[in-house]
């Protein structure tokens, strides 16, 4: 396998291309953020990448809060869009028909659309260029009861995620396995 | 849609299974790492989230390097193998026949049969909980040469890669649209 040299960029993939809320119920804003990640399990905590430029910026340092709502497939036009428009010009919610509902630990909304809603709470900002880093602690899961079998366990399976890879929006497509399949002994 | 709420949880999906390769090509090592993301685009700048208990977090704390491997869906079980299994205890490329090639900009060695390999550079460590996160500048990126058009443009779809989500490997499935196709005007 003959291998090309490039210079170093962002080319991490697939991605998951959040959708982010803030601001309040009454005033509200989304935006697409594809710099997300998560960065510790306990406390569970994730981040966002967020350009200094951008409407939401002043509103998620201000406020010090984001939901992180996670779409599905059927969404990605949503979900291209809220990352093409400012919020400056245009109620995104509104245009798109997004149903926002309260969060239950922070005061912006989460999006009713979305399976999984991560309400989060920063804990520090990181200017790194073009990209300031907000750090925060996952301090609420929200998540579509529908998706939850007998039990009470997640099945996010059926819940169709979008990904995001290159430029390029795509559904999950077939399992290859699950966490720690390598390793189990089959059952006799 | 009726939601539940939970408390929080590090429930962020699709993210990217990588496997991390440390140390150097005589004495390596690989890990799987899925809390990884980019976090600025200029520079070029991603991190890895890392226990201190497992083998590689000293190689990487002490180096200051490493790269982050995007496998592809038929690697899937060696994903899984490589975050299940010890570097103390075993010789993980040796054992799943990855072979290694030398990085061009860091001492750690890339894997041949993953097609992207983003060599990186520590910038700061910091210490959150379970985890450790390693803020990183992404020095260089080798790409697999068959995955380049005729005008050298990277086509990643070709490379199939693979996905994690809460717990389970995905294969990328239908495309369902490209950045800034919903603002796009169609030709005539």
């Amino acid at each position: 396998m003959s291998k090309v040299s490039w210079k170093g960029s962002a080319l991490l993939a697939p991605v998951p291309p959040a959708l982010v809320s803030c601001g309040t119920l009454e005033q509200p804003n989304i935006l697409t953020v594809a710099w997300t990640g998560i960065v510790c399990t306990h406390p569970p905590m994730t981040y966002i990448s967020v350009r200094p430029e951008r409407f939401s910026y002043r509103i998620i340092a201000e406020s010090g809060e984001f939901v992180i709502n996670l779409p599905t497939a059927s969404m990605a036009k949503t979900v291209d869009f809220c990352g093409m428009k400012t919020g400056a010009k245009l109620n995104k919610a509104q245009h798109c028909h997004l149903e926002l509902l309260p969060g239950e630990q922070v005061a912006a909304p989460i999006i009713a659309s979305c399976p999984v809603s991560l309400e989060c709470r920063v804990t520090e900002q990181k200017a790194l260029g073009t990209h300031t880093m907000f750090l925060a602690e996952i301090v609420g899961v929200q998540v579509e009861e529908r998706l939850l079998d007998s039990k009470g366990k997640l099945d996010l399976r059926q819940a169709g995620l979008l990904a995001y890879a290159h430029g390029e929006y795509f559904a999950l497509g077939r399992k290859c396995g699950d966490f720690g399949y390598s390793v189990r002994r089959k059952k006799k």
